[in-house]
């Protein structure tokens, strides 16, 4: 709580002449009373959503997600928020509740929970994912979680929230509306506005209207596309594409490789399946995953005998096969790229394969995709992977519409990098939102809003915590260099054994490597660079100089120097010295 | 010599029913008359371009290009290619034939030429650029070159070559008709189609046409762009879209990142500096490297006090500044990004800066795209990355008009990663060429070409070298599976110091670590760590094992199950014992 004070009284006065970019400790305002929103999540690029929500003693946060590591995280698996804020006050903390069931919205949840431990709301495949993640973290048992159904609303401390139907690319997906003592806050969600889904309903438009026409005080509203102009295509459009290409090509097997939790893809997958006759075969752990839960709670349909083991293929013909996969981002390890690669333990990819990749390259992804596009191609696979997708995020228009309907006071971007979320603002802007009552926020900042007022009005702990393995927050910025530096030019190793008291030499020096050359074609190198060693050593004893530190430095040194005049390269040098 | 009859012999039966992807050794056929097409690029992927046209004692060299690292060649600087065929046959080898300046077509010379020095030909502003990187090599003296003019032919050996023009992102791009006793092969080099170029004339369609008439042998054809429909916009509607942006924006300063080797392009945005009354400023090192040799001949022009130096910016006003910068794709140490991350010594990025990014990122590059977009956007910048570059190469159209002006009996596609040589294929076929006639070549295969016949009749060495700082060809996969596992996770170094003959532990076991984990708040793991390794060494010396070896081995092991079990992480770990 100390902490948090302090934390909010690094404030001062609010320019409030331009749209609100607010980075640093440049901020002095007093607190007043108003709704805060505070983003958790850690990083400046696309990161985790996680976001504080506080109002005087009741704080509810929105969604619990993790991110993945940048290039430059050398090692690590994922990264989860900081939440000092949410421990230091937790006993405000009413609960988490969720949008939906992606990574970047619960990931962080096994982690976040041993130390928040607070009831989970969302809707019924959000809940159903969930709780198979909290089943391998053997969290289950302690946590409370509810079902909430569209429409429905919960009380959590000073705030009612209800949930609300839109569209995206998993099902279940809800937006909020957060009824507050200050105003309505609305939170999209990830949304886009499917007119005709293949499943389930239409984002509840009318709903959005209604709300809107109460008054709305802050949208909170998804920036994924807001580059890109016009309306996501529907859902609907990628069966046509699948019935197509079922129809084509019908004697061959059909592979379709997508997002595991795009539970409506899947099942249009199945369908086509299912008209042309085809068995289904599941394979990657995720995928099985949530088809599993999907199907347990009726979100995905099939035949009874149409899903089959992978032991069962060699008794079917190619064109009676449909294989659903993980992988179609190219990730190593999963089940499309070890087929491609022939590393798969029961399906490998042989000419003639029809293989289609049903997403788009997450940013970053970009080669690896491409890798593996490559791969197939050498196998003979023909992939198709032009009009097998569509983003579940709204386009311009579709944020258009949202604006219109919700009328807001306040704007506050979000989901998105830097780079979207600046062009969201713009949008507002020219939706008729004053420019000073558009907020885009960086972590940990507290924006406090009233009818009468907005502002910055303090700062919070907010950073990413980087996992690897099962370390949490043991890996810093000291390990990452080393890392990196490592990677780049392999490290020398110098060994000394210096006897106690006199520091004769007794053994050694002896150098070993990785990572710097091939040391069977580098031999003379290596004899050089001992030779250079033995010199800054004699050097020491001559000066009488008995200061291991020093004496590391003076052997570092010169080898330093020594290597990067032969191979113009940086290994990190490690001189060890033992005292027998 | 012997190897390559070696080589050669491996050849085996043809099957020539479908299209010929030829890889491995499965090849079985004897080799006969021809002309011989010899790609030698190294790398799977987009690679270097470097291919050899040979036809019995007479071999030229089309380009000569380096290949920059994939994702896992960690520490590398750039690919170079084996050259070992060329060496093996240096007596028939009669030049380098350039179609144009850029990196993967000319990087390479500067190492090649060491090994295999025979003159250079290309036009005018290629060999201006190849002469800048011979003089940073000290390579100008020794390297004959010759200035090829457009519709001009040189002879070398038995071949004629003649320089066609064409359009892409360079100036002075060239098509190569060569004309061998076999027939003409027509190489397209790296081009577009393009009717209103800005300067410079559009693609000489009319002599490919008579060429084609002529008949032609083989196309190796660009596949850059394959998979794009329709046609590549043309580079003056680049120009529109600055001149709009310059009117836009005329008080704030601009800053136009784009590829130094686009002289084109550079001319355009000094054009709209021009008519809006800007000074120049040229930031990067690549950037004033090519700004000057294309202003010595002539390819870039502007009005005599117009370019200024960096210092004197103090003098101007925004509205009078335009600056041209390297870093349009995010590389780290270029002008921009720097500029961004305010490390750059002259210029940084302030609010009101309008930076335009002409250029679109190349596979691998989005997320530091991405990154620089998010820099700048946070400093304040207004970023404009969209309607501002055109693609140099050509789209599906623009291929099939080449395929239709020379009307080719083999189709070979080149210049792309294997999805796009395929894909290429596939048009050419619609195109009414027979599948047995379309081969899409892996690095290293000959390809032997007659009008009565066409096989793979052999392999040679073709694969890539991997530079890094003054090495070329020393770091192999034994030392990227290092730095691989090093980056990942660390490393751990036992050491231990042993009495000779007796085996009695002098000194240690002692525990260093790197990389691995934030040592100070890991000491109670490393102390256990160090327990583990006693103990592994009690258990070899109560066995009485005195091998070195073993005793490393169940270090290792036992150190790898503790911290496998404790941490989940699998850091590289390197016992070593000295004998005191």
């Amino acid at each position: 709580m100390k902490e948090n004070e302090k934390m909010m009284k690094r404030t001062s006065e609010f320019k409030d002449n331009e749209t609100k970019i607010v980075k640093g400790n440049d901020l002095k305002v007093n607190d007043f009373k108003g709704v805060k929103i505070i983003p958790l999540g850690g990083l400046e690029q696309i990161g985790m959503n996680i976001t504080a929500i506080e109002y005087e003693d009741s704080i509810i946060v929105i969604d619990c997600g993790l991110s993945f590591p940048e290039d430059e995280m050398l090692g690590i698996d994922l990264v989860i928020p900081d939440v000092t804020y949410l421990k230091d006050n937790i006993e405000k903390v009413k609960g988490f509740v969720i949008t939906h069931g992606h990574e970047d919205h619960i990931g962080s949840l096994p982690y976040i929970l041993k130390e928040v431990n607070v009831p989970i709301y969302a809707t019924k495949l959000t809940i159903a994912i969930i709780e198979n993640k909290l089943k391998e973290h053997n969290l289950l048992k302690n946590t409370k979680r509810k079902v909430i159904k569209y429409g429905q609303s919960i009380n959590l401390g000073c705030f009612r929230i209800e949930f609300i139907r839109t569209n995206h690319s998993i099902a279940d997906a809800a937006a909020l509306a957060i009824f507050t003592p200050a105003g309505i806050i609305f939170h999209t969600g990830d949304f886009k506005v499917d007119y005709t889904p293949v499943f389930g309903e239409p984002i509840d438009l009318q709903r959005i209207g209604e709300i809107g026409k109460k008054g709305v005080l802050a949208l909170l509203c998804d920036s994924t596309n807001v580059e890109r102009p016009g309306y996501t295509m529907s859902e609907s459009s990628v069966g046509k594409t699948f019935d197509n290409i079922f129809a084509d090509y019908s004697k061959q097997r059909i592979i379709v490789a997508t997002f595991a939790s795009n539970v409506d893809r899947i099942q249009q997958v199945i369908n086509s399946a299912s008209k042309y006759g085809r068995k289904v075969v599941i394979e990657g752990r995720s995928m099985v995953n949530i088809i599993n839960t999907a199907m347990e709670i009726g979100y995905i349909t099939m035949a009874e005998n149409m899903m089959i083991d992978v032991d069962q293929i060699k008794h079917y013909t190619d064109d009676q096969l449909l294989f659903i996969t993980t992988g179609s981002q190219g990730e190593t390890m999963a089940a499309l790229p070890r087929m491609a690669a022939a590393i798969h333990k029961k399906v490998s990819i042989k000419p003639g394969d029809v293989v289609i990749l049903s997403s788009t390259p997450i940013p970053g992804n970009e080669k690896a995709v491409s890798k593996i596009i490559n791969e197939l191609s050498m196998r003979g696979a023909k992939v198709i992977y032009q009009d097998t997708h569509v983003s579940g995020h709204a386009c311009q228009e579709e944020i258009k519409l949202i604006y219109s309907l919700t009328k807001p006071q306040y704007a506050v971007p979000v989901h998105g990098e830097y780079r979207h979320l600046i062009r969201h603002a713009e949008l507002a802007q020219s939706l008729g939102i004053a420019k000073e009552n558009i907020f885009v926020l960086s972590s940990g900042k507290v924006l406090t809003l009233s009818q009468e007022k907005a502002a910055i009005t303090g700062e919070v702990t907010a950073q990413g915590i980087l996992v690897d393995g099962l370390g949490v927050g043991d890996v810093g910025n000291i390990v990452l260099r080393d890392r990196q530096l490592l990677s780049e030019n392999g490290l020398i190793i110098v060994v000394i054994s210096l006897e106690k008291y006199s520091n004769q030499v007794l053994s050694g020096p002896d150098i070993v490597s990785r990572g710097f050359v091939y040391v069977r074609e580098s031999e003379n190198l290596m004899e050089e660079a001992r030779i250079i060693v033995e010199k800054a050593l004699d050097k020491c004893i001559s000066r009488n100089n008995s200061d291991w530190g020093k004496m590391k430095t003076e052997i570092k040194d010169s080898l330093s120097d020594f290597i990067w005049k032969k191979t113009k390269r940086n290994p990190m040098i490690l001189p060890i010295i033992m005292e027998v």
